[in-house]
């Protein structure tokens, strides 16, 4: 098993000719996570062939109109192709009300329910058989989240060739050794299921930071992730002009420049970086990535429509 | 002096790979009159190459998501990028409503004033020096308006050579004779308009009906138009299917066809059709445009950017 991240926008605030507002999707197994749901990201979804009917729960990290403006859209577009399955929505405290004051002055009519998060505290926000999604707090204008899907660990291997030697014959007593029982075989003889299964293999862990300026909390919150989204709004040259310049102070205060979040993803001993989030005074990301890849390596920045496969090979 | 039309987002209720939710502009001197506000206008905008600080009217058609979800992020970035002009809007009763519920729920800050104005009455619903814009109603799911652009007849030509040969001498006279008053030369000689000026030009007129099932008040608002931009969501063989699907006769009830289409603008003796508002179903065009030329000839179909010049050698 696999999981597929698609980039959908990686623009900050305004939209350019190639990149489209925030939003990110995790496809894993039949199920869409994504990240953020800037304008357009319909549009995008349809782009991506990323379908409108699956199992899905939205994650949005602030309400600033670019991660939040592409909802009212998504739900208006998936109620006209009669989506019948539930859709959560987790966010800040607001997203509700902004929710609701759409579907009360724009004309649509749902045809699935809607569940929706208001995130409160840090910690686990969704627990799901296989996986949870943890939230933490960061640093932005306004209360602002970074959230991280962390995959539970999954059974260790079976070894059939093994299990037959020592003399488990293959039915339910196989089934048992690899949920960590020890089990008789026929003959008498206790096998332990170490004996057999290989250790749990860790899950996939993806953090992803929304806007904030470097903060320990997302270091935390992203320790040993095998990839980390991470925004880079503006460059390291902005730190030293915000020195004469009180907007792009207020601006860079509030963001974090490529060294910054490579810093995060030292700290945060990951196995690889993505930067996103890019200002649209930048044409080309290359400057950006040479800031980012002297204090981490494995550091590449989004494009939109960009796809990543992680698979425990991986971890 | 020509009027630029430009369509930003042509696509019916769910935006397609290569249409974007309904917006035309029309650039008219330094103004941009903006017809309908699709999400994702904003990037359309850029791609376009149409300004943000201009001065600027919106008018909006109904209250159908994918007619006025464009507007939170415009209002947003126009606001990211100090824009200090006023900005007005135009719409049914409601988009008030949806204008400041976004700006409770979602976190900007306006730059520029914004005026609203909720039309309850057809006729006359802003008046410029040199133009008014009119709105009918038209007949939809919910309140539903058409709208069109009438510039005011432009003075007559004035022969400066045939002036002087009368005897009147360049200056005030020459004013005073354009403006249709007759003068008096030196010489006592009394000099009447129509003798140096020809007659008044009529104006460009624009009509664009939103989404609306063929009606008699939208033939009358678009009367010897120079351009009616009309919708045009299904082709005519639907209304074959709808006599034996309920949901297709739900929907084809409230549009039109190109012929019907055609038909208005037949009616309404314009000089040119542009249909626009085509449902995802069409990956071509080229049978709707069919259908539309057998009634009227001089007809397209509306792809995104595409771009007329209107001039008065036009009218």
């Amino acid at each position: 098993m696999s999981i597929q991240v698609i980039f959908l926008g990686t623009a900050a605030s305004i939209p350019t000719v190639s990149r489209a507002l925030p939003s990110v999707v995790v496809k894993r197994k039949n199920e869409i996570l994504m990240f953020d749901c800037g304008e357009g990201v319909q549009r995008q979804m349809i782009k991506a062939r990323v379908g409108f009917h699956r199992k899905m729960k939205i994650f949005t990290t602030h309400m600033h109109g670019d991660h939040v403006l592409g909802l009212p859209g998504l739900l208006q577009t998936m109620s006209l192709l009669d989506r019948t399955q539930r859709l959560e929505v987790y966010g800040p405290v607001g997203i509700r009300a902004f929710i609701e004051s759409i579907q009360l002055t724009v004309q649509f009519v749902l045809t699935f329910p809607i569940e929706i998060y208001e995130i409160e505290n840090e910690g686990v926000v969704c627990e799901e058989r296989e996986y949870h999604v943890q939230a933490a707090r960061t640093i932005h204008m306004i209360p602002s989240l970074a959230y991280a899907l962390i995959e539970k660990p999954r059974l260790g291997r079976f070894n059939p060739e093994k299990a037959k030697a020592l003399g488990v014959p293959e039915g339910p007593l196989w089934s048992r050794l690899q949920h960590g029982e020890k089990v008789k075989t026929p003959t008498g003889k206790v096998v332990k299921p170490e004996e057999v299964v290989s250790a749990p293999r860790p899950g996939i862990k993806i953090a992803y930071s929304g806007d904030t300026r470097p903060t320990r909390s997302l270091a935390r919150l992203a320790e040993n992730a095998d990839l980390l989204i991470h925004e880079s709004t503006l460059g390291d040259e902005m730190l030293k002009r915000a020195q004469e310049d009180a907007r792009m102070l207020a601006i860079i205060k509030i963001h974090s420049t490529p060294s910054q979040a490579a810093e995060i993803a030292r700290k945060a001993k990951v196995k690889r970086l993505i930067l996103t989030h890019l200002s649209s005074r930048y044409k080309s990301a290359e400057r950006l990535l040479e800031q980012a890849r002297k204090i981490f390596p494995n550091v590449d920045v989004a494009e939109d429509f960009m796809k990543i496969e992680l698979s425990l090979g991986d971890a």
